[in-house]
């Protein structure tokens, strides 16, 4: 089995551009190995995002390498895209033990590649580093016309919360385990390499006048709304549960406390929680219609202190964090 | 001794950012903590680049946790700089233990602060992982002016070698080991906080047109020379040192092999090699001067494969990779 010890520092970022590719648009002068690299405006705005990971942390069971570099991308295209971004680049450093194989090194390039070529962005290059637990970092630069892309902070009475994605599927590994994750191919389906959607950067920031506030749902549903109410002392009333898996409906038997805690824990989905005010919603939801994003209306911002409220109680969900594990959050 | 896993995870960015301050330009909208921030264009033309280091191996004895913080947001500025980009904003990627005690995350964020401040760039935002190992990732972004930043490829025939900074201090730790180097003050002053050339963007965007090649020397002068020849196809004859350390003179009792082969050893001195049409020199060497920034003339490109010669000897240099480890390469 031939390792990184035998490549050699040099020619594991080399590995991974040969597999994924660069490309270098008119009017650029850098290009890879350059330790940097140019680029040219494509939008009035430029907006980035820095992701980490530990590679072993995305490693679901039933995730392998080619999943993790997927994943990687997509962690930190999703932030972009939540603000109304149209993501054109990502940097890459990696952390990767001596002994690691240069097959899953290949794997995971796979992966890096093919979310590049899904979400349309380019590798403009990365740095390696020799470290005994794996990890990685994405540093994605993108562009949005959007006069004033939407913060966490911006909720306002009345506005309307609109939730895009499906849920269900991690916050089932969360709160049921590993084990009995695996066992439902509903699960491992979904949650092998997660999608954030393409098209809901340009809703977004052909919406910006409507849209308050707007967060992706990368640590679960229930803390991104928690966090997007704290965050905008604003209180969120849901009337209404986010799109969710088929598959939960049996799982929990139809009860509707049971399927909502589920939909609201987890994280990984990508999905986007956004505030609209009234004036503009017909506008969003045409959009998101257009696009053919998945969403629903679960509700709207409310009169009173911050905090998250489905019907009558407060939101309760599992949330994880790095330092303190698995948690049950508010 | 309070740790990271009572902190909890969005504490840790938390700290970093209440350390090192934020700064939001105008007409900027997003700010911490939302997970993307937008910033405006300030030059026709974006440099990025992103650098990750295991924090252990920054580590030299005589380095204490706010040295860390420097070295890395310094190792990445360098990048942006020596292809004549101005700094303007870092993001930062952190992998920590659980068990990391809250006072070193303190200590590094104040090396970042002090790099932050020093460099003149802005902490724009983060993300916190856990990792037994620790590890630190710096994406930077700058704008430049030039049409035509230098890349490691454009040496020709003729080009005047230029090569700023004092070196020797890393070389002399990689050649005689960590242990005899800790017994040299000039070694351990000049090696705790490497400091790169915060005008050296400037001198570099404003000589464009002269300047054929360029990279930063944070793997060597002895391995960048290198890959700059291979790079560009061109053979390197040096004719000259590159400045050293006064102290290397006794180090080494007056033999120039000892004394060339220490400054061409090293890393992190965070200098730049430059390739200079003849008719661009004068201006190249007046802006140097202008700005103070320590430089020699070197050497020239010459006829020939590519390679790096000292008078007629090929360059010899110890070189560290993070898979192999050191090696005295040709």
């Amino acid at each position: 089995m031939t390792t990184l010890r035998e490549l050699g520092e040099r020619n594991v970022i080399d590995e991974i551009v040969k597999t994924v590719g660069t490309r270098v648009f008119k009017g650029e002068v850098l290009s890879y190995p350059d330790d940097a690299k140019d680029l040219l405006p494509k939008a009035p705005r430029i907006i980035v995002n820095i992701d980490g990971y530990g590679i072993e942390k995305l490693r679901l069971p039933w995730r392998d390498s080619s999943d993790i570099g997927w994943c990687a991308i997509t962690g930190s295209v999703s932030d972009i895209l939540v603000k109304g971004g149209v993501p054109d680049a990502v940097l890459i450093a990696l952390g990767l033990p001596p002994d690691y194989p240069v097959q899953e090194l290949k794997m995971l390039a796979e992966g890096l590649r093919d979310a590049v070529n899904y979400y349309g962005v380019r590798l403009l290059g990365g740095d390696t580093n020799s470290s005994s637990e794996p990890w990685i970092a994405v540093a994605t630069i993108g562009f949005t016309p959007a006069k004033k892309p939407p913060s966490r902070k911006g909720l306002r009475k009345d506005d309307y919360i609109v939730v895009t994605g499906v849920y269900g599927a991690m916050g089932f590994a969360a709160i049921k385990g590993l084990e009995e994750a695996q066992r439902r191919k509903w699960v491992v389906e979904k949650t092998k390499r997660p999608v954030a959607n393409k098209e809901l950067g340009v809703v977004i920031s052909s919406n910006y006048r409507w849209i308050t506030a707007s967060m992706d749902v990368s640590d679960g549903l229930g803390y991104t709304l928690l966090t997007l109410s704290s965050e905008s002392n604003a209180r969120i009333l849901l009337h209404q549960p986010p799109l969710y898996e088929p598959s939960l409906m049996d799982e929990c038997q139809g009860d509707m406390e049971c399927i909502v805690k589920i939909a609201m824990s987890g994280g990984e989905e990508y999905g986007a929680v956004i505030g609209v005010r009234p004036e503009g919603l017909s506008n969003v939801l045409r959009d998101l219609e257009y696009y053919q994003i998945p969403y629903r209306l679960v509700g709207r911002v409310v009169e009173g202190e911050p905090g998250v409220f489905y019907e009558d109680k407060p939101l309760t969900f599992a949330s994880w964090d790095q330092f303190k594990g698995w948690s049950n959050g508010v």
